[in-house]
Parts: C-alpha cells; structure tokens; sequence
C-alpha cells in the first residue's frame, strides 16, 4: 500500500506539498498539483481517512443536514457551501433527511464527530436541546437559516432577518397602492414561516391596515401547495390585486393558479416571494422577491463551523450576521389599476 | 463512553436490537426503537463508525457522487435513491463535483473504500478507466444514468434508453403533423445527449425527413441556456412548428423565450422534452415530455451497489435494465395548425 511519502518522492515534492494537493489545492501551482495527482494515480494511493481521523483526531470532511433537497432552495445552498469548504480545504457531504426528525437524530448519531467534523444544520425539525446534546458529546455544530434574530437558540448559528423580507414585501406592495392582499404562509422544515409573515403584518398595520384572514392560507412549502392555495383564494378572494407569499415557491405556484385562471400577472394581480432562487427570474412572468444572500449566508455558516472545528473553546452563543434582505423587482408586481 | 451494552441494558433489549434500530429501523417494533433512541440519547451514546468500520472492515453509508447539485433532476434523483438506500439500512452521503472532474477524482480518493463503503456515479466527466482504477483498489463502484445501452463500460452500471427517449419524442410530433422541428441537444456533465439526437433522428429521417443543422443547437444543460438558445432559433427560423428538448431543462427555456416573443405554445410552436422533472408538470403550459423513471433507476441503482459490496465476487460487468420511457402528453403539444 502505497504512502504519501511515496507519493512525494515519485512527484519530487515533499509531503506537505502532497497533503495541500488533498486539503488546500489552491495553495499548489497548477502543475505541480497536476503532477501530484497523477502519481497519485499511479501509485494507488488513497488516503486512508477513518485510520488518519483516528490517528490525528480530525477528519476533512464536514456535513451539511438538510430536510428536503426536493425544495429548490437548498440544492443552491448546497452548492454555494461546497464551493465555500472546498476553498477552506474541506469536503462537503451532503445528508437528506426527507423531513423526518428521527432520520435527522439518526445521522446526527452516524456523523458528528465521526465521519464529519462538524455538522452545518439547516432549518430542522429536530428540537434545540437534541442538538446540544449531540454538540457536546461530539463535533460542532451550527445552525444555519435561523429565522428569528431575536429568540436566538443554545447553539452557535447564522441568523437571517427574515421579518425584514416581509416588511419590504409589504412595503413594495403598499407603495404600489395594493390594499386587498391575499398571503400564502409556508409551512416549511424549519417550521411556519412566521417571521416573515409577522414582519409583513407589522408594516400592513402600520398603514392602518388590518390583514383580512379568510385572505391568508399557511401551506406547506412546494409550488404545487402554492398552486392549490391560490387556485381556491380565487375562487373565494376575487377581490384581491396581489398576493404575497413566504418564500419564491408558493408565488411561483401562484403565478401558475393566476395564468391558469386567466388572470393577468400583473395587470390583474400583482404577486412577490421571498428567497430569491433560480427559478424566480426563469418563470415568465419573472418573479417580483424579496432576495436573502444565499451565497453570503452558506459561505458565513462554513466560516463559522470552521472556526469552531479549529478552537472548540469559542465562546457559544455565536451569532454571525449576514447582509440584510434587498428587494427584487421583475415582471410580477405593477401599480394597482 | 457508553458502549452499545449500556444502551441495550438501560433499553432491556438485545444489543443486536441496538444494532437493528440503527441500521435496519423497519425491522424493529416502533415502541422498542423509541426505547432504544431514548438511551442512546441519555448515554450519549455514539456508535463510532470510525472504529467500527475499521473493526468490521465495513461502514453503512453509501456516496453518491454527481456533478452539479444545481440541476433540478440531480435532487430528484437524491431523494429517491436515498429512501432506496435507507430502507437497505445505508446511509447515503452527496457529493458535488460542481462539473470538475479534478474535484471528482478528489472525492473518490477520500470516500471511496474509507468513508462510504460503495459509491454511485452519475454522469460523469471522470474518464471510465479512472474510476475503473479507483474500484480496482477501493470500494465498489456503479455507474448509474449511463446513456449508451449499445456500448458498455467496463463498469458495473444502470443503463437507460435514452435513445428511445428521443424515438418516442420525433413520433409524438411526427403524428401531431409537424414537419418543421428545431433540436435544442443538452451538453451536460456526461457530455453531449447525442443518444437522444440520435433516435429522434432516427425516427425523423425514416419518415424522409432530413434535420435542418440551422434549426439545431448544442448547449448547456440549464434552463437559462435553453432560453437563449430559442430566442435566437426563434430570429432565424420562424418556420419551426415545433422544439424538441433532449432534456427538460432546456425545454422549459424554451417555454419560457416563446412565451416572451409573443409565441402561443402549443398553437404557434409545440415544445416537448426528456425526463419528466418535477417542474414539467409545474410550469404554464405544463411539459409534454418523455418520462424516465427516476424512482426505478434510483432504487436499481442503489440495489446494484449493495449487491456489490455484499458479494464482491459477483461477475463484472453488470448492467441494470430499468422501465422504458414513457411518452407522458400535457398541454406543450398539440396538432400542427
């Protein structure tokens, strides 16, 4: 079995320059790592990483758990984090746990401290004090995500100011001259969508509006939930010009429910998400949201879970901030006729 | 450190039934497994796979490694294969190689053989004779998604017809009436989707019509491209009464210029792809498409991989058949006017 030393000495490097092909290949010239590479080819080698994290006490790899990766938002997630480990020299692998909790405590169990250094949680269904339990018996973990700024967990975490994507939803939608507005809720992993909603309500309020319920509908998160939600607020609410709605993939259900119906986007109904993902340009028409930065907000929540990898003795709570919500405009929000 | 008879004594189980609730849970009574998480979480107990696979030779996670997270069939394809894996009792951990195969090699080096004890590869850039190299000395390795039933790999892999894909496609239109077919053909991570040009021309030219090379455009496999790519069919060739995708993706691109040129699908221009993803039945006008099925390569897939790492002798090549494709009509295709 060939070692790295064997490695080196076919490439004619030393074993530092070897092990930063593996762990930081940004730090390599082109070709020398290109070179390293291949006898490492020839050679066979692989480096063994159960006996090296048993040996060093560490391995290279972190996870990221997530509920539903058939939720669009998070396969963007994933790939912005596994850019951001790959730059630090980490692999990311990658844990669905179909929004089941047990699933989730199950490869928490399997994981943390084991296969994975540290452990990145999105928006979960696992209870708080769970996953304190298993930060300290085993490695990092953090929290990403985070909806509420102001009721802030036992763990380390990322929080985004998701009241705030509400408030200039609302705002948008006001100052476009919208009084009667239908809201879809999602009901998503990390739990309703309440922040958001919240953050919306306070500014409608304000403007000596009261939200009308038989107009809000809390759903879960999908386009076809968001489709069936506003087919049947059409149906009652035909008084509505615009809807707003939690996240990107009920608007965008909605914006089918409205073309299905034949009402006009957004001559006849104006309709804005929150999120901000891939899909929200690609529809027609695009999609008016509130965008979150989930490339800032994956890259902070990788930085963070790895500074608590290299020093355990990090005060917790750690909170990092990320930049604040901006708003998006595109095809689906128009002035009130 | 609690050890596996700590839990089992404070659950008053066997330890083999410990061992149950961990990797085989459907096997175990709801009641005693709930007994049995309960003292693991009380102990603290964490079964250290690290030791254990060095112990047993063995882990319970398979990899799964794909090239770009960010294509919405690859989470699709994720979750069904890891319910296939978790009902096995595996784990499944996600790669993403983020289209570089540099990064693929990376991967395989530190997974395979140490943490996942097989690794599922879809399309892929790394060349077969790498991964071939790889298997040789590690960990069993199946290639799934393989698009070439008439050429195998020396790999164990899960082929699909996607040559008869691209039949089914051209008959569809050819019926509809249409003569006058653009071809949009994918260039994604396992290269260029010439099976399916090949059988949709195939069809075409039995019926004596020749593809116009002006009307055909090789481009990326996103959403984003297939748009770019219509509008500039769209502004030479206005003759086209129809699209063909080789993939959805780029169908739903396409959906999406017509619908911003002021082009009526399926009235002025019928559209239809390959795969059926979620959003085709999603988006206005939903996709006419022609379905793999993803569950079944999946489950096919997931179920080649654990007979490989059971039995290790099994003769090599191996390839999985899967369910044919199934032409799946919506409201993109309709009769030439």
């Amino acid at each position: 079995m060939a070692t790295l030393s064997d490695v080196a000495r076919l490439a004619e490097v030393t074993a530092a320059t070897v092990s930063n092909v593996l762990r930081n290949p940004d730090k390599v010239r082109p070709e020398t790592a290109k070179r390293v590479m291949r006898a490492i080819r020839e050679l066979g080698y692989r480096p063994n990483l159960n006996a090296r994290a048993l040996a060093e006490g560490r391995s290279t790899t972190l996870a990221l758990m997530l509920s539903s990766i058939a939720n669009p938002f998070y396969p963007e997630f994933v790939l912005a984090a596994e850019r951001a480990a790959r730059r630090a020299g980490y692999f990311l692998m990658v844990c669905n746990t179909d929004d089941d909790a047990e699933i989730g405590r199950a490869y928490l169990t399997q994981i943390a401290g084991t296969l994975a250094e540290g452990v990145l949680v999105l928006n979960t269904d696992i209870a708080i004090n769970e996953l304190c339990e298993t930060a300290a018996v085993g490695a990092p973990i953090v929290l990403s995500l985070w909806e509420h700024p102001g009721r802030l967990p036992a763990l380390p975490c990322v929080a985004v100011d998701f009241a705030q994507a509400g408030v200039l939803a609302a705002r948008h939608l006001l100052e476009l001259g919208h009084r009667d507005i239908g809201m879809l809720i999602g009901d998503g992993c990390g739990g309703l969508q309440d922040a958001r909603a919240t953050g919306f309500r306070d500014v409608m309020r304000d403007a000596g509006l009261e939200p009308d319920n038989a107009a809000v509908r809390e759903i879960p998160d999908t386009i076809d939930a968001g489709y069936a939600a506003c087919i049947d607020l059409l149906a009652r609410e035909s008084h509505l010009t615009a809807l707003f709605a939690t996240n990107d993939l009920l608007a965008i259900g909605a914006l089918q429910a409205l073309a299905t119906r034949g009402h006009k986007v957004p001559d006849d109904v104006s309709v804005i998400g929150i999120t901000d993902i891939q899909l929200a340009h690609q529809v027609r028409p695009s999609l008016s949201t509130v965008a979150i930065n989930t490339e800032a907000i994956a890259q902070a929540s990788i930085d963070l879970l790895i500074r608590l990898i290299r020093d355990p003795d990090v005060q917790t709570p750690l909170v990092v901030d990320v930049p604040p919500p901006v708003l998006v405009r595109r095809q689906s929000t128009a002035a009130r006729k």
